[in-house]
Parts: structure tokens; C-alpha cells; sequence
């Protein structure tokens, strides 16, 4: 059997998605660190123990691109109508992802609303991440957009 | 002449910080969405035009990663004594960046205070980012960490 389509009707407050595990390597770490965001303890696991941190930590915009990257997987799962993001309410990094973390998380929608001109609709969420040792790495509150059921925003 | 360390201290709410102009391609674009984001806007530029985007956009992670790419190179100039960020309060795409868009920016500092328990202090600041044509790309409020100067937090 294959899944319906999930539109944006299908979803209700307190709906929850967990996400596979993903690890973050060290590589990784550091080939998106060369591109976007080369402050020492991204890019060079030595200089890194000289830093606060100890050691080599991923971006906080890399551990948003892997959030994301279990996020899509989660939607194309559900064969979610997705429509993408107007933004960001708030978004914290209380812990750092070191190289080798494994990433577990899931997200929970905490508010819906349909839009008033186009046939698509607003949810408020809420996404945790968490580390192997259940350190919370990543608090993220944003808008998604999805389209509505055929039909049903006329 | 060699430019001093820029220290914590040294930060005025209202100092702006202009960054140099980004073009981000179609193949960054693409590259991106297919390790982070592969909704099909950010991925396949043919299947992009049968969205609501009506072509290829980048995903706004890497609209962020893009911005911080521009952040990072004005810390440097500037030698400023950055420690990272503990998180962001707000984010918003406005409108997409499209392959090809020249994007160029500025942030301000809104607020400074020194940390209580460490020899360091944060910043909460506004960053803005515009195509060519004068479009907001993204507005962000962030806070970030900066190294006190020696002996000033004593």
C-alpha cells in the first residue's frame, strides 16, 4: 500500500515526528566549516583544544543543515506536502555536536493556522536534537508551510 | 600596520559591520540541498518551475550558512576575539536567493552585556542580507560570545 498524500488539513497540535539516527563525522564537520564558517574550532581539530570548546565542534548552522537533512527524510516518509519555511522563531545550541555524535530528535507541531490567500497552510514547531549522551544540542521553534487537501480551502 | 585584537570591550551597541557582496551559484544551490535539504526546489531546477517558487531556490540553511560565510570573513578582518553563538531569537527569509543573486549585508549591535561567571561577554545583533535588486533576503537577530580583553574582566 502506498502512504496518502499528508496535506496540511492532515496535521494536528501536538502531532509528533521522530527522526532516524544520523552521525556527524569529523570530516564533515570541517569540510562545511571550510565553506561557511571557519572559526578555528570548526576547522581545525587541533587549534580547536586550544579554544573553550576543547575540541573540534560543528557549526551551529551545520547542526541546522543536519536537523533539516532528518527533517526532509521524515517528510518524504509521510509523502508531507511541504512548502518550505517563511522562518525561524528561535533556535538555541546548548550543547555542541562533536565529531562522531549521533544526532536523535523529533518534533512536535504546536500550533496550526490555514493561510487566508493561497491554498496552503501555517504550523508552528518545535524541534529537539539530541546527543548519544541525551545532551540537548539543538532547540529549534519554527513556521513550516504546507498545501492544502484539493478542494478543501475553497 | 597590523590591526589590534578586537575584544568584547571594545563592541558599541550600534556599531555596524558592512560585508563583501556573495554570489551564490546554481551549483552551490544544488550541492547543498542534496546533502541537507532535498526538497525538490532546492535540488532539480526543472522540477523547481512546477512549484510555487517557480525555479530554483537555495534552502534558507543555506541562505544562513551564506550569511555566515560573510560574518566570518568580516571577524577576521576585524580581528575580532569571537567565541561562537549560543543561539539565534529570530530568522526570516522574506524572499528567496535565487541561482545567480549577489547578495551583500550588513549587522548592528543591539545590546551588550558581560557574562557573569567567565572572561567573556555576549552580544545580541541584527544582521540583514539583500539581493542585487534590493530585496531582503533574510533578517536575523543572533546573539554571539566575544573574548573579554585581558585583565578587563577582572
Amino acid at each position: 500500500m502506498r502512504a496518502a498524500m499528508k496535506y496540511w488539513d492532515d496535521i494536528k497540535v501536538g502531532d509528533r515526528a521522530a527522526y532516524r539516527p544520523r552521525t556527524v563525522t569529523a570530516e564533515e564537520i570541517v569540510e562545511f566549516g571550510r565553506k561557511y564558517d571557519t572559526q578555528p574550532f570548526h576547522i581545525d581539530a587541533e587549534a580547536a583544544k586550544e579554544t573553550m570548546f576543547g575540541g573540534l565542534i560543528a557549526s551551529g548552522w551545520h547542526t541546522c543543515a543536519v536537523m533539516m537533512s532528518m527533517l526532509v527524510e521524515s517528510l518524504a516518509e509521510t509523502k508531507a506536502a511541504g512548502l518550505g519555511s517563511p522562518g525561524i522563531e528561535s533556535c538555541r545550541w546548548p550543547n555542541p555536536v562533536r565529531a562522531g555524535d549521533t544526532l536523535t530528535g523529533e518534533s512536535e507541531v504546536l500550533e496550526v493556522w490555514p493561510s487566508k490567500s493561497k491554498p496552503m497552510g501555517f504550523t508552528r514547531g518545535r524541534t529537539r536534537l539530541v546527543n548519544q549522551r541525551g545532551e540537548l544540542v539543538l532547540e529549534l521553534v519554527g513556521l513550516s508551510m504546507y498545501a492544502r487537501r484539493p478542494g478543501a480551502a475553497a
